[in-house]
């Protein structure tokens, strides 16, 4: 393993990236020197100026502009990391293309979510699948990462309001009977995941899942239950909207859909699909417990993702 | 291991499913006992006839039939191979849909052909994917198999005329300058490799590349050049039609242009897109040589494939 790996992220200061960025600069072996490609008017931002002063390098890019100056700017990176938004999905072809070009060995495309086969299923998996097609396309060196369902869209409300300040989106609706397991991470462990897989040749051209917990929506509802003292109030999905303007409102009953009912975020279907687990490439790793967050947004210390609206996942 | 392995094989007369037949009857551990389903219309052709008095079994079946009837046919069966021909690739979906409920424990979509990437190079290999990603939405435990180019379409007209009975494709076509590396495969030695692969626990839910020899279209023409004393005359590869009637047509230029020019079907490029190799993986298995073939061919005893219209491959 090399003692310092360079890394490029585009999408650095969303709730995905920020977990990166953290994940990159915590670690000790290897070191990593991070450039965050930044849209311009972005310069300024708090997290990216945040992260000026703990050493990452900020640098304006246009993801949509020359290939040459993308190709510049990616020269001498090892690994290029993608944490943009959705909206933002298409400008990975150039960042691809521009890695590419610039010989970089480890590309990272946005994925961060839960399991889900390649079609069919969810329609963001499916626009996630055709980037994974375009680098295999061009011969890319890769690397996709899913983290499952994060710990923090994973708070139900309660009766006292006490976890509502956690969430903007409570997690109070059951999919299916509530029984199908579920992979669920902290989005604060997703850096630190990301860290090890990275540095690790063997994730490269490989999928791997990161996850903290598998539990149930009964198991994570109960779990609250039993440490609040409290009630949750449950609700059951109704059918997903297919009007393509309401595209969020059909990625979350999509998301419902298939972790909840038909149970694709699972380690075992995981496997089955392709990917490697990190929990066994990495034994020592220690995540965060679904217990230790409830506890912490119980006693009113937890941060409410989301906070911000950017490109950035 | 299982002792003796059942396997049900759609379009089983065809090139492809011949060679896996045979493979499986040649092998002697584990033992293949073979069902071959057939078109109603299709009990009487000869090589099903022949099939049957070296104890294959023939029964009709109707893939676009009710569900039930298939499940009934699978029931007990533990290997499904698909060797259906690209006209008949929609039919895989009720026969995947029928060997996952009768709880088969490998199914083998059509592939056996060369490495491409998903998207975005061959229109055939879309149509595979297509399957694929069917399979994987229905957590239907599979393999796919690629085999690589034939060494059986891999015989270019020489003067003299000698090796023009061995084939109605000729293979003087350069693609590029003819020096990219391509694996190329004895359609006898598909049905030996796929006996191999399918008993193997390592190769479930996995690619696998099977191949006899790594070589470029200037090697196969040197090769022929140097055995017949003759020389070949090369033609240059000219621009796919994009007509889309003109299908058969459209798929060749894009398997030159995907294994002559990008060169997508390297053992290197097969890993990166997660395939094993069956060259590792049984590395005992002595494959055809071309020359041997080319030999074959030079001494008036090759059989000409695609002698018959089928739907099977």
């Amino acid at each position: 393993m090399t003692d310092i790996l360079k890394v490029a992220i585009a999408g650095g200061s969303g709730e995905t990236g920020t977990s990166i960025v953290n994940g990159l600069l915590e670690s000790s072996r290897p070191k990593f020197e991070i450039v965050a490609l930044t849209r311009p008017s972005s310069l300024q931002k708090p997290r990216n100026l945040a992260f000026q002063e703990r050493g990452v390098k900020i640098v304006a890019a246009d993801l949509s502009g020359p290939e040459e100056e993308l190709v510049k700017l990616l020269s001498g990176i090892d690994v290029v990391i993608s944490a943009l938004d959705p909206s933002a999905f298409a400008a990975q072809i150039p960042l691809a293309n521009a890695a590419k070009s610039a010989g970089v060995s480890r590309f990272v495309p946005c994925s961060f979510a839960t399991v889900a086969p390649p079609k069919g299923v969810m329609q963001l998996r499916e626009m996630k699948e055709d980037i994974m097609n375009y680098i295999k396309k061009i011969y890319l060196p890769y690397t996709m990462i899913d983290v499952g369902w994060w710990f923090q869209l994973s708070i139900p409300t309660i009766p006292s309001g006490r976890t509502s300040y956690a969430t903007i989106m409570p997690a109070n609706m059951v999919a299916g009977d509530g029984t199908t397991p579920s992979g669920l991470t902290d989005v604060r462990d997703v850096g630190r995941w990301v860290a090890r897989i990275i540095a690790d040749p063997r994730t490269l051209n490989k999928l791997v899942f990161a996850f903290d917990e598998v539990l149930s929506q009964n198991q994570v509802h109960e779990l609250l239950e039993k440490l609040s003292g409290e009630e949750v109030e449950r609700q059951y999905a109704i059918k997903a909207s297919d009007n393509p303007r309401d595209r969020y409102k059909l990625w979350n009953m999509q998301y419902l859909h298939s972790r909840g009912i038909r149970g694709d975020n699972t380690p075992e279907y995981a496997k089955y699909l392709g990917y490697l687990s990190a929990r066994e490439l990495y034994p020592d790793m220690k995540g965060n417990t679904l217990k230790q967050w409830f506890q912490e947004v119980l006693s009113n210390k937890a941060t409410r993702v989301y906070m911000q609206k950017s490109t950035e996942a």
